[in-house]
C-alpha cells in the first residue's frame, strides 16, 4: 500500500510508492532512452489494454470499452494511489502518515496517435476540458477525497511516459501544499481587502496590458507577474469562480478557444516545447467562496532547473514576463 | 538592474534578471551539447579571468590573485544579483518589487580540475565547510541582507555549467520562501512543545534507526521521513545551533568527515550521480534562536520530476526512505 507521509519541518505531504520501489540499479545510468512504440495502448483497438473506462465520449448506443469513442477517462495502469481502502491516519512518533488511498486516472484526450493539443479540433479540446469537470463532479462524491488535482505533461522532457495526447488527474484525500498557500494569501486579502486578489489581479493586467497574452469575453491569459518560469502563462476566468467544475456549459467554448490559442503561440514561438500544465481550484472542503479563483498555469520545459531553487523554492527567471508576452502576443 | 518580484498569490519573491533577459530562440533546440572546454577559468594561472578574489585559503604572504591557491572565492562572473546601489522596494499596482541587490559569489572548492568533494581531502573539504561559514559572517555585516544561500549545483544535470568543483552563495534582501516556512512550522512547534523540532527529529531518528546514514559525536545524517526525491539525505548537527555561521573550529574536522562520507555512499551506491545541496540556516535577522536548526539538504538528480509536481508542490517518490538508506548505510 502506498503511503502519504508528511514532512513536518515543511508541513508537506507526500505519497511514498513503496510498491513500485525504486532500487538503485534502476536510476543508473539515467540516460535518455528514444523509445521505439510501435504499440500505443491509447490507440483504437487497444481498448482492452487498458483498465475499464471510467468515461468516454462516444456515440450513443457504442458500447463501452470499444472503439469508435473520441475521448477516454481509465484508471492509471501504475497508479500513485489506490483507490480501494481507508485512509487509517496514524502517527508514528511525531511524522503523520495515512494510507495512500485516492484515485488516478488518465484521459486519453483523441484517439488520432499523431494529433496534439495544439492540432485537434477545436470540439475535441472542448471534450477534453468537459471531462475534466465531469470527473472532478464525480470524484467530489468521494467523501475520502479533499482535492482532485488536473495536470498534463507533454513531451518526455515533461515527465509523460507515453507521447500519445493524454492529461491526468489524482484525487488525493489531502490539499497540495501549493493550493493551500494560495488560499490562504487569497483568503488573508479579502479579509483585508473585500475583494478576491485574483479578480484584482485581472483587473491590473488588462489596465497594464504589458503581460496580456490572450483576451477574450470570459477569459484572460497572461504571463504572472513574478514567474518562476521563462514562458509561464496563466489561463482563468476574467469573472470570479472558485472551482473549476462549477464552469457552465456555454463558456467551455471560449475556454477552448483560449486555451488552444495559447498551445498553439507557445508551439509557435518556442518551436513545440515540452510542457506541463496544472489546475488550480478550491478543495471539496471549500468550494463557492468569494476569495479564491480557479487558474491554469502552463510551464513550457525550457530551462534546466538548478538544485538551489528546489532546495530554497527561489526561484531565478532569465525572461522578464513582458517580454515573453510580447512574444506570445504578437505571433 | 534585475528585479526582485513578489508573487502574491503564492507569496514568493522571484529574481527577473532582465539584464542577461534570454530570447525565444535562446531556448531551441534545448538539446544537450556535450562540452569539450579545455580551457578553464577555475584552474591555476587563469585567476585573472574571474572577477577578483574576495576570499582565498593560499599559504601565508602569497599575494592575492596570484596561483598556489588551495581555495578562491570569487563574485560570480554573471551574477543574477547586483551588489552595488539600494533596495528601492517600491509596489506597482497591488505588485511588490525591489531592485535586484545581492551578492553572487563562487567557491572554487579546489585548483585541481578533476578533483570532486568525494575524492579530495579531508582539508580540503573542511576549508569549503570554513570558507561558507567565513562569506556568512562577513556578508551579515551587510545590513541590505537578510539571508545567505549556500549551495552546490554537481554536475551538468543538476544545474552546474563549469565541471571544476565549486559551490556557490547567493545573499539575499528576502528570506527564500521555503526556508521561511520551515521557520514558521518550527517556531510553531516549539511554542507548543517547548522542544525544537529538528532536535526531535534527531531523536526519534536515532531511536527508529531505520533512516540512518551515518553518524559521529558530532552529526547525523538520515533519509527524511517524506522526502521528496529518491536518495535525498539530510545531514546536520545533533546539537542545537540555528545558525551555521555558528558553528565552531573544532565541528568542523567532524563535519567534513561525515559530509564526505555521505558524497562517498552516493557516489558508490548510485554510481556518481549529479547531485545538489542546499544550506538552510536562520536568516541573519533572527540568529541564535531556539526552535530552528541548520541543515543540509542533499538531493541526487536521480528522476525527472514531473511537471504537476512544479505546479502543486505535491510529490510522488518512488523510494522509500527507509530502503535507500539501508543501501547507502550498508555501503
Amino acid at each position: 500500500m502506498p503511503e502519504l507521509r508528511k514532512d513536518p519541518v515543511a508541513n508537506r505531504w507526500v505519497i511514498i510508492s513503496s510498491e513500485r520501489a525504486q532500487r538503485p540499479h534502476s536510476f543508473v545510468p539515467q540516460k535518455p532512452e528514444k523509445k521505439h512504440t510501435t504499440f500505443c495502448p491509447f490507440d483504437y483497438g487497444n481498448e482492452h489494454i487498458t483498465p475499464n473506462e471510467i468515461f468516454a465520449i462516444r456515440p450513443y448506443g457504442s458500447p463501452k470499452g470499444s472503439p469508435n469513442w473520441t475521448l477516454r477517462v481509465v484508471p492509471n495502469k501504475f497508479p500513485a494511489l489506490r483507490i480501494e481502502g481507508d485512509l487509517n491516519k496514524e502517527g508514528e512518533g511525531l511524522y503523520d502518515k495515512m494510507n495512500g488511498i485516492g484515485a488516478h486516472e488518465v484521459i486519453i484526450e483523441t484517439p488520432n496517435h499523431d494529433e496534439t493539443l495544439s492540432t485537434m479540433s477545436r470540439d475535441r479540446f472542448k471534450d477534453v476540458l468537459f471531462a475534466y469537470r465531469e470527473r472532478m463532479i464525480d470524484l467530489k462524491r468521494d467523501v475520502r477525497f479533499r482535492y482532485v488535482l488536473v495536470f498534463k505533461n507533454h513531451g518526455e522532457q515533461a515527465g509523460a511516459s507515453l507521447s500519445h495526447s493524454h492529461s491526468q488527474l489524482i484525487a488525493l484525500p489531502i490539499v497540495p501544499k501549493r493550493v493551500l498557500e494560495e488560499l490562504e494569501n487569497c483568503s488573508r486579502y479579502f479579509n483585508f481587502k473585500e475583494r478576491c486578489l485574483i479578480c484584482d489581479i485581472v483587473r491590473q493586467e488588462i489596465q497594464q496590458g504589458a503581460r496580456i497574452v490572450a483576451e477574450n469575453t470570459d477569459f484572460i491569459a497572461f504571463c504572472p507577474y513574478a514567474p518562476r518560469f521563462p514562458f509561464e502563462v496563466w489561463l482563468l476566468p476574467k469573472y470570479h469562480q472558485s472551482a473549476y467544475d462549477d464552469i457552465k456549459d456555454d463558456k467551455l467554448e471560449n475556454l477552448s478557444i483560449i486555451f488552444q490559442n495559447v498551445l498553439q503561440k507557445i508551439d509557435s514561438v518556442l518551436e513545440e516545447p515540452d510542457y506541463n500544465f496544472v489546475l488550480h481550484t478550491v478543495p471539496f472542503t471549500d468550494i463557492h467562496n468569494n476569495y479564491y479563483h480557479w487558474h491554469f498555469e502552463i510551464i513550457p520545459k525550457l530551462t534546466k532547473v538548478a538544485g538551489f531553487e528546489w532546495g530554497s523554492g527561489f526561484y531565478i527567471n532569465p525572461t522578464p514576463p513582458e517580454e515573453a508576452a510580447k512574444y506570445l502576443r504578437e505571433i
